[in-house]
């Protein structure tokens, strides 16, 4: 029944929302969100990506795929708000040089670099120049149920090294239980104090279990945990950030206004056909531990015969 | 990875998922259910409630209301099958001097005998009848998350000095979080020890932790895990079989008959309009440790103003 005051609840509705219908979002979504957030009492609001425009043409995505500097203070003027404001930058995908201003002209307060284990070089150089930029940073290590302990073990020294402040624990295939996200969580924060950097978790729902992973690897230490609006997220979606806010005790966070946008957002995005959340196809690309791409494909085709999904991702193996 | 000898599975959908069709499946539906837990290896099944007929009316519910030997045998013949066949009777609503055979002249196995923690004593009367007739027999205590310690332990007495077989903890309104279901599970795995009695868990999904919170429990010595196709069960739903089944690593359980199912008679059962599952509404009177029947009659009105929900839920209480 005590508060952590190093629990930070992050909200990803935008960015990992925004691979379910492209980031085209309404600017009244937005900008309902955001204060939304900041009623709920959410520690930080991830906004989206900083794709490189060289790679990714504008024309073909919402804004939020981009998080251009105007876009963002569209939202948030100049956030005077307890609530801070992330973004996502992929290895391999930003032009990070390029396509970031100095902390102090800019919004945003921390830069989230997202990489698969084998990018954690190149995640450096970008969080260090992040870092250098003035802003907070996070690395976000994907897919780890696939890498083994010693690439695991080698990534957390090389991330202790490092200027960054956040180290997450990225669940990207739905694959951990509670019991073995537990175990991995107790070995980033193991990492975590020998280094003096925070933990964090963010979960895929495909076996139903983002939520449950969430407070479980919480209560092991990690600090930052993402959640997104109903769970909204590529696949299966994240962990639900109603189920988080009810469970935290802190009176810092509340639920109400959230529901309020629920009600009011979400469930028109869902009526207009937007799709995430857990089914079948998702559990069983998550208990393979394999990446949920078929899964989305067969959810997009509209189709449910569960049994050739099965046999196809089992032959694929 | 090692196998547990004890664990038994037990597939509960059309009890517990007769909830919310008034027992009315196909004579069909519940024959490929019978073949599909077999097939999967399923260690139970129970059939529905034996309901008094002086209590309730035939011609108001489907058979599975009452599960008459007739149409047991109609369904599983004499069961030359490995798994065995279990009905509920509920305390107060069971005629179970008249309405039971010999278990030498029934299909039956087990009886589960369901009661709140102050009418164990009746329970108990039930449990020494059943057990007399040739039955093997469990107690589940429904809403322990309302009673106290003390009331648990004197529950858990009595039921350890009784000829009773398994003892299930049941979450009826999905208020458990895991480490706290682990925390009672812990208890009366305790008492199973101390008095040579197995225990079960049964869970609902209001919080969407119906599987985790199995999982735990299974893994502090929970031995009878209740699970339903697709979590088919009252309001939010149970534990989902498809997850508990891709789960246990024993190979004497397998998923795939399941996802045929699922594909050929859960889907159309939906379809039909037919509702359960994780929602908002069920989330709220979870975390608020209710009773979900104002969440099943916000459902059944298909409203989805949760706010206003949230609102005449928290002043009820």
């Amino acid at each position: 029944m005590t508060v952590r005051p190093d629990i930070k609840v992050v909200d990803a509705t935008i960015r990992d929302g925004g691979l379910c219908n492209n980031f085209e979002f309404t600017d009244e979504f937005v900008k309902s969100l955001y204060k939304t957030n900041i009623e709920c009492g959410v520690d930080y609001m991830e906004f989206g990506y900083k794709a490189s425009k060289k790679l990714f043409n504008e024309s073909d995505f919402g804004k939020w795929k981009f998080c251009d500097e105007e876009a963002l203070r569209s939202v948030v003027g100049n956030n005077e708000s307890p609530m801070k404001i992330a973004v996502m930058a992929d290895v391999g995908r930003c032009d990070f040089r390029n396509d970031f201003l100095p902390k102090s002209e800019s919004v945003i307060d921390m830069v989230r670099v997202a990489c698969y284990i084998h990018q954690i070089p190149a995640a450096l150089e970008m969080i260090q120049y992040f870092h250098d930029l003035g802003y907070e940073t996070s690395c976000n290590i994907m897919a780890v149920s696939q890498a083994n302990e010693s690439q695991i073990e080698s990534a957390l020294d090389m991330l202790g090294q490092s200027c960054v402040d956040v180290i997450y624990l990225v669940d990207s295939y739905g694959y951990f239980y509670p019991e073995s996200a537990a175990e991995l969580a107790q070995k980033y924060v193991e990492y975590g104090e020998k280094y003096n950097k925070l933990i964090g978790f963010h979960a895929h729902n495909n076996q139903n279990l983002a939520f449950a992973n969430t407070i479980e690897t919480m209560s092991y230490g990690v600090s930052y945990l993402d959640a997104t609006a109903s769970g909204m997220g590529r696949g299966a979606g994240n962990c639900a950030m109603e189920l988080l806010l009810g469970f935290l005790r802190n009176p810092k966070y509340s639920l109400y206004a959230l529901l309020t946008f629920i009600e009011k957002y979400i469930l028109p995005l869902k009526a207009q056909g937007v799709k995430w959340g857990y089914d079948i196809q998702f559990m069983i690309t998550g208990q393979l531990n394999q990446h949920p791409r078929e899964a989305m494909k067969f959810t997009a085709d509209g189709r449910t015969d569960y049994c050739n999904f099965y046999k196809f991702i089992s032959d694929n193996e």
